[in-house]
């Protein structure tokens, strides 16, 4: 049981409660259209399914002229993605591009046998990256016979980037580019250190926080790990953070030490420079803020005192409207919505990708990455074996990089400096046909958000780079 | 029927009886393996089943530097590849390179399924190209455990070849470079044209058997057509063509034709310089016999002189040892084993080639293409309908292959000017990072074949660019 909430909690840092719930919204100038799409493309003759996709041509009207902007859906509602990705429908507009937001098999409404998608293996077994780019490769191609000879460029943020960078990889007569941002392709089994993610999002506290900040964290997770199995101080860990839930077993301890987790860890990954609703509703510079109220502590022996402000830190992430009047430890933890069932099954099966923790290197506490205790978890969760090979055997997967992208072109890796998931991501070129940098300042695909007037000079300049590569892609020069 | 013969006939050029029939050879220098696949690599936790490979170590032994040549098994017994493919071995004996020959499922005794494996439409589903990858990418994955950072070399011949292409193109970190040779990679809907291979078959006996012999050849079918619905004649064609079978309905004629059909365009394809057994035992030269015997008819307008001596050209393709007392007609038609189901199955679903004839630029009869009738017939007999675009969404497929390839690196297409499959197959360069000619006087895979005292001189200079290709690709440069 321990180990499957962090199986969640850890593992699934792209996904969120509620990721599948943004309702059917009407988003200014696209239109919600759905196709039907193999549920399995591997075999003859396959049943199909409604996928859900957006589209807009208004701009590309104005002179016919423009390329397809075709955005991979990932885990979640495709809504999200529209509305968390500014910057793509922004550059269409100057570029008279076609935009298309794909929503990603499993995940929004986008349900292979409707709500039964996960009751069997046999209805879930189609969920997996290879299938969904065979969706998005059907869709493209359903497409340019309407527009024919339109370059399309790939985009995506995430595992979304990691699928576009996949695309173009496998459909290069289709893609003539990908912006992969922020897209972990080698956070996996043998080439990334477990440990480094949970290092950088420490780093990025220290830096941005101050080295006092992750220091407090740490000496909160040495108190709970002490009070963790003594139960006399379950009474008062209940009243010390305010938790909805009673704490009556160490079980519940361990969520609240979650709770906090999830919270470091995700701002960490959505310290963005302007107020923003991408996981949560957040405030600019939210890694700060609560840094700002973790450093209050003035005694560390204090640990009730520790624990107020560790905990106001966190709120930072799951309260910042100040409404909730308790903490919900479950939060962010599974509670089978579809969201996370969708991401849990690709983390159990093709993406199982490593994290652990040591309390040293980071703020939290000794939990290595146990690839045995998690196989076994998963197959007792969705009778599954973790393919833990599959992205070396499709995609290519080493410790040297450079090998392995030998014979890639036109994909454009971009990460941010702040960002935990530059662990595994491509942060440096390894060949003259791919684009790859890391923006100082930049969060997760922080590019990919529509430009404000705080962004980070490296983020700007990201943007222009961006720009730029686009139009060498598909006219061989730079205007 | 009259159409579902022709799919046998001429969609299944690839594929012919006794493909499957091979037993398993003890074959000097290479040892017999069995390996364990997932029967569907594109769902998780799939059963297994034992695929075949013959695989030789002892030139890599004596330096253990040379790399892994692989050859991608296509739409027969595994064995038969080997015995036909003498230029691997050659060149593997040369450069230290381990060799491969992996059978593709459903052929040989790779079965899925065991004697099942076509028996219910959830048995074959299984049977594809990109299924075919997966398991050579799988074995090459579980061999590069063993052999560890050796280059590999993909080899086919073919529709093997059309493998070892797309098995560049999809796995290219597994992969460092491809010899297809007579890969019709293009000869699929909307790319090709449907009577092209025709028309070179009967340029091709043009060429080496003079005009007369495809003239008379048309004459001959001028004939039977016209005979095809007199039931008048049907005796009389029985003694003519001296079958083994009763003549008794316009089918049976047709079946007469199509003997002749197959026989010649087999023949086109496997015009050897040197006696072989690829389809048939054969002799050298053997268009130029047959035509030596075609054209010996004096006086056109005698059609029982005429079908004497076509049955004689006929005849060495099917009797060169003189031994067959009668002529089967139905020799080269599916009689149901496992062989013919696979190619008939993979030609209605994936590889729906388009074939067809028109007496005119050729010399057979009218009966162009019809996709239509096509499709319904491979729906009524496997219940599948066809994909025809399955190599367009897969792999490209455009009238322009420049564009299509402009992304393809480390692939050498080599064809031969006397062989029919140049229709669809690539012919020219088309950019830097590939290799494409045509070898004068070669035919199928003429460079894969041992090489022997009468090849034609550019089939001999192919062999020497195929090795400095595949030293250029390994080292960079040419040694």
């Amino acid at each position: 049981m321990k180990w499957l909430i962090l199986l969640v909690s850890i593992i699934g840092c792209f996904s969120i409660r509620g990721l599948n719930k943004a309702s059917v919204e009407s988003i200014p100038g696209y239109t919600l259209m759905n196709i039907s799409v193999p549920i399995d493309h591997y075999a003859p003759n396959s049943p199909t399914f409604q996928m859900r996709y957006y589209i807009r041509t208004d701009y590309y009207q104005q002179t016919k002229s423009g390329p397809i902007f075709f955005y991979c859906g990932n885990e979640g509602a495709i809504e999200m993605f529209v509305n968390n990705s500014g910057y793509i429908d922004f550059l269409a507009s100057q570029v008279d591009a076609i935009v298309v937001f794909a929503e990603h098999r499993y995940f929004g409404q986008s349900m292979p046998f409707g709500s039964a998608s996960f009751q069997t293996p046999n209805n879930v077994k189609y969920l997996s990256p290879h299938q969904a780019l065979a969706d998005y490769a059907y869709l493209l191609t359903y497409l340019k016979r309407e527009y024919y000879g339109l370059p399309v460029i790939a985009w995506g943020g995430s595992y979304g980037g990691m699928l576009a960078a996949w695309f173009r990889m496998k459909f290069p007569h289709l893609v003539a580019g990908s912006i992969a941002s922020s897209a972990p392709i080698f956070h996996f089994n043998g080439t990334v250190d477990p440990n480094e993610f949970n290092q950088i999002v420490t780093q990025h506290f220290s830096e941005v926080g101050g080295p006092g900040c992750p220091a407090v964290i740490r000496t909160a997770f040495q108190y709970l790990e002490a009070m963790r199995y003594n139960s006399s101080y379950y009474y008062n860990l209940e009243q010390w953070f305010n938790t909805c839930e009673e704490i009556i077993t160490s079980d519940d301890v361990y969520s609240i030490m979650n709770w906090l987790y999830n919270a470091f860890s995700y701002l960490a990954m959505t310290d963005y420079t302007s107020p923003s609703n991408f996981l949560q509703v957040l405030p600019a510079y939210p890694v700060s803020l609560a840094c700002g109220n973790i450093t209050q502590v003035v005694d560390l022996t204090d640990y009730a005192h520790v624990f107020e402000y560790v905990a106001k830190g966190a709120n930072v992430y799951y309260n910042s409207s100040g409404t909730q009047m308790c903490n919900e430890l479950n939060l962010t933890i599974s509670e089978g919505n579809l969201g996370d069932e969708g991401w849990d099954f690709l983390a159990c099966t093709t993406l199982s990708m490593p994290s652990g923790m040591n309390g040293v290197t980071d703020m939290f506490w000794y939990e290595p990455w146990d690839q045995l205790a998690y196989d076994s978890s998963c197959l007792q969760t969705w009778g599954e074996a973790t393919q833990v090979n599959y992205a070396a055997l499709w995609y290519g997967n080493s410790l040297n990089q450079t090998y392995i992208l030998r014979h890639a072109s036109n994909i454009l890796f971009s990460s941010g400096s702040l960002d935990p998931w530059q662990s595994g991501s491509v942060l440096m070129n390894s060949n003259p046909n791919l684009v790859a940098y890391v923006m100082e300042g930049g969060d997760h695909h922080s590019d990919l958000r529509m430009p404000a007037l705080n962004d980070p000079p490296e983020v700007v300049s990201g943007r222009v780079i961006i720009k730029q590569t686009i139009q060498y892609w598909i006219n061989g020069t730079i205007s």
